[in-house]
């Protein structure tokens, strides 16, 4: 078990005082314009994660939208964001009683310094502490083994120095049956399912879901395929807030076909609810 | 069977030539401004379909966007839209040489005349006829009998005349093993299958697939609940140019909780291929 998850929980980075909250924090230059210096901790062969970027998105609305917590977000990417300064410009598209909807773009710069789009992101956002607690679900948790059966990267030989940061902050445990990619011998089947937490010990809440929908290796690795999937558009709906402790993630792809692929993910909490469910269309290299 | 389904092709409207075509044509009165009046015969309960305001939406952006087919569309429904005069604002956000993406927006007009955004999408577009035929999914197409084995209004009482007119344009023929809502008796899974065509026999295109998964009944009748649900976000993944004939169509919901619940559609054709995918959160009422 890495040492975060087993760590006594006064030891944990708490929500609002974790790298997450600071590497994702935005300040407000004036009303609908946010700062934030990308941070090269999570990357992925030299690009920010989408998930991670995804977050950074998600906290500027919310700044800038009366509802707190992203009920869904739709995100489409436009070119590849760098660790480095950026600036998030949204803007409030509708303000209801129970649900608001904003607008939000993530700005880079090219070397002349003009600004150049990284993401557009369209979101509602409501109050999930305001739902009521009906649940009539037909889903269930992913049948995955303990936490202590299962692998993660550090199990693995040493990672190549390939610009991925990302796995140093992450706690994955992935299970074993979806981990024949990792041993060169993929499953061909379009599934993986892993334990997921932030490596700080740093409970789960409705932003760093919309991290862990993107954050684990891609299913195409299962289906026998390698190099990048990058995302064209990811779409997530956070469902509940989840409860202290570990989630689990499952993500599959039924159709690969005509060089992309969908996946879809779900994050359970440790309180067997489903708190988030995605999906996304991403490009693939067929070999 | 339906009398435009077995038709001889020679009666049958034709793409680009069918009530499906001018209802949901725009008139581009600018660069990135199109009018349209929103017909009357695609409402539920008084109130225009989401699943046709996409197409007219689409048909919008694939008059500004350099590529001719939505891959990836996403649309946040702010307020209902009723039949009458809209327009529609459409923006280039980036443009690739295999994708390119783009907004817009519909407006209707308030008593004094004031322009009210309906819905606000988000949207990838590229070139189907260009995609290589590789195709690895594992996804298979819905369990649905024989068309002249299922359902459509027809055979049911005579409808209220409640606002609906949809029905009288859709060849809708639902599995009888997903209908028992229809008969007071819902199984309480959140399942709908049905073939899909529009009822003057034009066949499917890109943007009548828009409409094929909004189209039915809502999945929640087989859950139990009754009434609107209305949609909050719905996105659309297109896969494939869809092969004459009807479409099955098949619809699920694993997760009603707090008031809202996803529902997925798959949308196949008659060559067995998955033509569209698409998800949306939608807001229920439960009694």
């Amino acid at each position: 078990m890495p040492e975060a998850a087993s760590a006594p929980s006064s030891s944990r980075a708490l929500i609002g005082d974790s790298e997450f909250d600071r590497d994702t924090a935005v300040v407000r230059r004036e009303p609908g314009v946010h700062d934030i210096d990308l941070s090269a901790g999570w990357t992925i062969l030299g690009a920010v994660n989408g998930g991670y970027l995804l977050a950074v998105l998600g906290r500027a609305l919310a700044d800038t939208l009366p509802h707190p917590d992203p009920f869904t977000i739709s995100a489409h990417y436009l070119t590849a964001s760098r660790p480095g300064p950026a600036v998030v410009r949204t803007e409030t598209v509708r303000t209801g009683r129970t649900l608001s909807t904003g607008q939000a773009s993530l700005f880079q710069y090219d070397d002349a310094g003009n600004e150049v789009e990284r993401i557009r992101v369209l979101a509602s956002y409501g109050d999930l502490a305001a739902l009521p607690d009906d649940v009539r679900t037909s889903a269930t948790p992913p049948p995955i083994p303990p936490l202590e059966q299962c692998f993660g990267p550090e199990d693995g030989p040493a990672p190549a120095d390939d610009g991925s940061t990302i796995a140093d902050r992450l706690m994955i445990r992935i299970d074993p049956a979806t981990l024949g990619w990792a041993l060169g011998k993929p499953s061909g089947k379009g599934e993986m399912r892993s334990w997921f937490g932030l490596a700080d010990g740093r409970d789960a809440d409705p932003f760093s879901l919309l991290l862990a929908v993107d954050a684990l290796p891609p299913t195409a690795f299962e289906l026998g395929l390698k190099g990048w999937v990058p995302t064209v558009e990811l779409t997530v709906h956070v469902r509940h807030r989840p409860a202290p402790g570990p989630l689990r993630v499952s993500i599959t792809t039924r159709n690969l076909a005509g060089g992309f692929l969908e996946e879809d993910a779900e994050v359970w909490d440790s309180a067997d609810r489903l708190v988030a469910q995605s999906r996304q269309l991403a490009r693939v290299r067929l070999g």
